[in-house]
């Protein structure tokens, strides 16, 4: 029996023994007096936030921390993939060693996946560890990227080359933060959600179909229903395989096209979850011509993409390009590409595939 | 019943659950085609070393690896602490990067304590963690830093402040290396030998007074003895106390004064054991003041020291310089000065102590 927090509407509790956590979710939880009780005490809160989304929410949730913590320090860190690298994680260490912050100091992150990976990381690294908590401001982030421990900086050859496997304290998915994100970031957090049902749950691939309007409207029912279902298929994952040493690779179905799709156009160019949103009708298609399941679920998920606001094709790229990038993905070991497919809506297979197949996908699926 | 490896003179077991490795010590170790079966098969190895260290063993290191793994590597990193950065760190990065190194890669630090920091944190961080292999190749290195899982590199605004807890998959102390190494250097070494005796073990300090001139001298049997001892005491501590949770700070007896004279001095000044070495007399001193041990041990550890070729008493810095130092230390939580102090010899306990005894231990120990 699950003890009832006053605003939270679900909690999902992450399974990794001494290192687990909830994940909170629930109309304003960033102030919510209750959520955040029972969290170890600490000399100093600091939030790591940037630019776009300080503005909007880095006062509200330091006045909040400040009746929990003596001190609170926040450091607003450049906006965008593109900072996602040393020296704004450095900017994070800098703040935090010109203030005497000590072991006993928390991180918080408030804001998308580029947030939450980088403070989880300078977490993880800070004096050795120090513990972080996760306020996801984006869906994409509430629904993926803050859970289960990811974290990561770019390397100039690589995207999340550099990092650390570092579970939050808690997570605490505050769904009105939602409404500040433009459309087009809305859609992209679909992508993640969609990707769910076909990997791990056709019973929730029915619901996302039934939902596909609420949910782009942001309407509260749905979006919690969504993100905790989301992350209950995320934390089975991960308890399951925290270190990736195979099962987690299920959760990117859809990303090695969609990975080629942004190193393809240029990292930036299309969101994250654009040419995931892409991939995943991709990676349907390339299942389908292996015999794995019927054509119609390919016509099936190409319809729910195209509600969800997003591109159901790939971008006009060349065959070997984005091979090229498929094969130096890093989830390919010593040069093979391997797919994470669906063999049957629910059920994820991990495999590689032979290249003229792959070929056929990309000329179907590709604008 | 441990079954006996050919060319290992003694091994010492880490138990750290799924973590858990030994420390293999011997003559030769380095290329002993027995002491390096049964670790886990890898795509890569890539050789971590600097340029001292280099010209003497890398090519000879390499060569062995080459008969166990299909490709070897080997990056030389700038020497010396002062190199122990973000920059350095980077070149490590930088080639795994360029020859597409994946995450079956198995790093090996070849090098004393910067090096294996290093190399350490750098496998820590590669793709969220790719094994590690410590051949330490000085005598601190062996008898500490190498054991334990501590890495880290420095930040312009202090020491070993950026880094993780990470266990390598095995050591290998070749005792062979140590004939390469400066006397300062084996002298260096000494002082954490030496200090392993008041905080755990009287027999060893003991046997350490009784062999002190073989250990300078680098007689095989002593320094493996030495070796082995240290290891044990240390693996006890670690086993414990892995992340530094409070029992682990006993293996910094002489450590908050020795941090003090190197960062009063410039640290490179004096190397860190030789600081250490003063430093253990220090904290021998005010444990005697707070009436914890009698004088004569002081006397006794003064006199150990110094047979070591260690300075017995720190450099002309004022009280307050220390003070400073010792406060901003980072194992000074909230601004406190806690020391690692002797209740008899073979005991550590960490406490506060009034200022005043410290003046006075600073007034009767530097030069």
């Amino acid at each position: 029996m699950v003890e009832v927090i006053e605003g939270v509407s679900a909690r999902v509790p992450i399974a990794l023994g001494d290192r687990s956590y909830e994940v909170l979710i629930g109309e304003g939880l960033m102030t919510s007096e209750a959520a955040w009780r029972g969290l170890p005490s600490a000399t100093s809160a600091v939030v790591v936030t940037n630019t776009v989304v300080a503005p909007l929410y880095a006062e509200r949730l330091c006045a909040h921390l400040r009746q929990r913590y003596p001190r609170v320090e926040c450091v607003v860190l450049p906006d965008g993939e593109s900072h996602k690298d040393w020296a704004s994680l450095n900017l994070i260490f800098d703040h935090l060693l010109a203030e005497h912050c000590d072991r006993k100091t928390v991180l918080v992150a408030l804001g998308g996946g580029v947030i939450g990976d980088m403070t989880g990381f300078a977490a993880a690294c800070y004096m050795r560890g120090v513990p972080f908590i996760q306020v996801p401001t984006t869906l994409l982030s509430q629904v993926d990227s803050s859970v289960g421990g990811k974290t990561a900086i770019n390397h100039p050859l690589g995207k999340n080359m550099i990092g650390a496997f570092y579970q939050p304290l808690r997570v605490f998915c505050d769904i009105a933060t939602l409404r500040t994100l433009p459309a087009r970031e809305v859609s992209a957090g679909l992508a993640e959600v969609i990707k769910y049902g076909p990997i791990a749950d056709a019973a929730f691939l029915d619901w996302i179909e039934a939902h596909i309007e609420d949910l782009v409207a942001l309407k509260a029912e749905a979006v919690i229903h969504a993100v905790r279902r989301s992350c209950e298929i995320k934390a089975a994952v991960v308890s399951a395989d925290e270190r990736e040493g195979g099962l987690r690779a299920i959760l990117n179905f859809g990303h090695t096209f969609g990975h080629a799709i942004e190193a393809g156009l240029g990292f930036g160019t299309w969101l994250h979850g654009e040419a995931v949103g892409a991939g995943l009708v991709m990676a349907a298609d390339l299942s389908a011509r292996l015999g794995l399941v019927p054509g119609d679920v390919v016509t099936r998920l190409r319809g729910l993409v195209g509600r969800a606001g997003l591109p159901v094709a790939g971008p006009a790229l060349s065959a070997d390009e984005y091979l090229h990038h498929m094969r130096v993905d890093k989830k390919a070991e010593a040069g093979d590409i391997r797919f994470v497919l669906i063999d049957g809506i629910g059920k994820a297979v991990v495999r590689p595939a032979p290249e003229a197949l792959v070929r056929e996908t990309l000329a179907a699926c590709t604008a």
